[in-house]
């Protein structure tokens, strides 16, 4: 019941039809169906799906609030044009009608398949089951609700001096392999001003959600957002509150990260020594997306010269003759050339499933983290297929 | 014989032992020894291989010309530095001796692993035999030796107005997976001059050689060179020169395609409606090397929201109200949704090897095309271990 670990929050799950078997809809929202606080990062994509639209004109109508949240899995109502905003629109408004309360205080999520239109015929008649189910105890039914081709729930809480700070996320990647969307719902019972609570939300997601990288492609409906009741008062050490903010968002990171669609091996890969930190991410993320490298994480095979030519061609400054890479802390390479090293626990460290990477490009001193993940058979076996 | 249809070439291939049992070494050059025109275009990996550091001062300091060049296949020489130099000098050294030509005459190509030594111990005793081996007959030897992962010898060929336009080439992509690199050389007897013949080649391999994208990533070697030895003197018609040389750049790209590791289907991807023509190739890049797009061609999936995803995450101008997506020129969506359209004839364009996918952004006139490949368990058993 993460998500309903603070104070003043309820939620549900169930199964309405939209996908054959397992539980496709979730709503999480406030116990007395008060407004509250409501921070939110959405999708960067141009071409973003109509209920992250949608949520934008929400909360900025409302001034960065809401009652609740509601999510169907199966279908991202995503490439649905005038019609799929509609569709999110009667959602939330039938959400809304069935809690009782006023229209427009209603988020609406959705993730899975693009282009198709939501069902609305299977939606709207199980709205009014899924808000009678809502409780304290409906935390991990939501949990499930969300999920699309994820394997395993994914929840973490966190309790602070007086306050507690819990979440539910689910997703793949910046993209869920099959279906798009990476989404992650929070709740605290601490009282946080809408602008810090949204500034911490989105230096949290940039340190956490932003550095998992399973296939470079982001979604058309990726979501964080953190609901604040405000029933336990202002933290006493905001900062703390912060900190456990993108610890709660770390941990569901991580959760995702090994429950990446055909995972096998999780590489956390820094750059260093990069001109700026805009050059730092870049070349992380050119290494993480650089399928030569990808394919050699999956054979736990220090291939050092791939993340080199990688980087080399990632259009940020490298001195090659200053340059360095090392796995588990072992130095396999200086100046661009292999350097002998203790080749038995380097192969001990490849051949766990988490391993730790350093590329030093040689010419300043930012840095930047990645979390990568391997490509093996099991990514295209999931995405060969649209459903 | 296509590297040495051309009047004034001879060209040998042999075993030297790099590898265990293929061919894995090249030699062409001209049947006198005598320096001739050449133009070179080279990667723009900063991670770049001691070779292509050599060849680059070598047809600096010799305006643009040179006798010969020598390739071994099997390793790459990149990642190894000053020794690396050092062994690329030595193999055109005793290539240019083996022939009795000046030194400095002869240029220097590997392709393979990255960051192992040049096993000169194998190379240099071979070089007499390679040398004396050269002939007007041993094209085809030639094109066997320069070979990696390829499963196949690519070579073309031209003939215009007196002159006669060659080439061989290797490569699964700009980065041919478990050996890094694309090699091109081509050969004519027409007088081109070298300041024409460099912009031609330069202009033909943005055309070709780098429209193809098999997984983004630019290898460490990747060269491209032609020789001119002026013997049937200048075209009558030099524009169709131009367009020849464009046409065999584009005939060892679609040989190339079609080796590409793991590859079972080729796209040719045209991005449309773009602001710039750099916007254009920045989106048919992104879509090209978006694993999910990737994937959904490997399933002949005609997923269209993944393209529209992949665009709108690419960084630049799209509106998505005025997109389009057409699949061998049957319009499936647009205004980023789905439209009626012949689902029959849809299929059978995908089942095909290769199919041709038209995405409109919808914001300006400028335009892209690249040949991408789709990403199947293949590339991935290839690609998984060093060698």
């Amino acid at each position: 019941m993460s998500v309903t670990a603070a104070e003043g929050f309820v939620a549900s799950g169930l199964h309405a039809g939209i996908k054959k078997s397992r539980p496709d809809m979730a709503l999480l929202a406030t116990d007395d169906g008060a407004r509250v606080t409501c921070a939110a990062v959405f999708t960067q994509n141009l071409f973003c799906a109509p209920p992250v639209q949608l949520d934008r004109e929400l909360l900025a109508a409302s001034g960065g609030t809401a009652s609740a949240v509601i999510v169907n899995s199966g279908n991202a109502n995503a490439g649905t044009g005038a019609a799929g905003l509609a569709d999110a629109k009667a959602m939330g408004a039938a959400a809304a009608a069935a809690m009782g309360i006023a229209a427009g205080k209603v988020l609406v999520c959705s993730t899975g398949i693009i282009g198709t239109p939501l069902p609305m015929d299977v939606i709207l008649p199980a709205i009014p089951t899924l808000a009678s189910q809502r409780s304290r105890d409906g935390g991990a039914a939501a949990a499930q609700g969300i999920l699309t081709t994820d394997h395993r729930p994914k929840e973490a809480v966190i309790r602070g001096d007086g306050w507690t700070l819990g979440g539910m996320a689910k997703g793949c990647g910046m993209i869920a392999p099959n279906m798009a969307t990476m989404l992650a719902f929070l709740t605290t019972d601490a009282a946080v001003p809408r602008e810090t609570l949204q500034a911490m939300l989105k230096a949290a997601s940039d340190r956490t959600f932003n550095t998992l990288n399973v296939d470079g492609a982001t979604s058309t409906n990726d979501t964080a957002m953190v609901f604040a009741s405000g029933r336990k008062g202002a933290p006493g050490d905001l900062d703390g509150f912060g900190r456990a903010l993108e610890q709660v968002c770390r941990d569901l990171t991580m959760l995702m990260a090994k429950d990446a669609e055909g995972m096998t091996k999780i590489a956390h890969l820094t750059v260093i020594g990069a001109a700026s930190e805009g050059e730092a991410r870049i070349a992380a993320k050119a290494i993480a997306e650089n399928n030569l490298v990808k394919c050699s994480w999956y054979g736990s095979d220090p291939y050092w010269g791939r993340l080199l030519a990688a980087a080399g061609s990632a259009g940020v400054a490298m001195d090659v003759e200053r340059t360095a890479v090392s796995y588990g802390g072992i130095r396999v390479a200086e100046g661009g050339v292999g350097i002998p090293h203790d080749a038995q626990a380097l192969t001990e460290h490849m051949l766990g499933e988490e391993f730790s990477i350093e590329v030093a490009l040689g010419v300043g001193s930012a840095s930047a983290r990645v979390i990568g993940i391997d490509l093996g058979p099991g990514y295209i076996k999931e995405n060969s297929v649209t459903s």
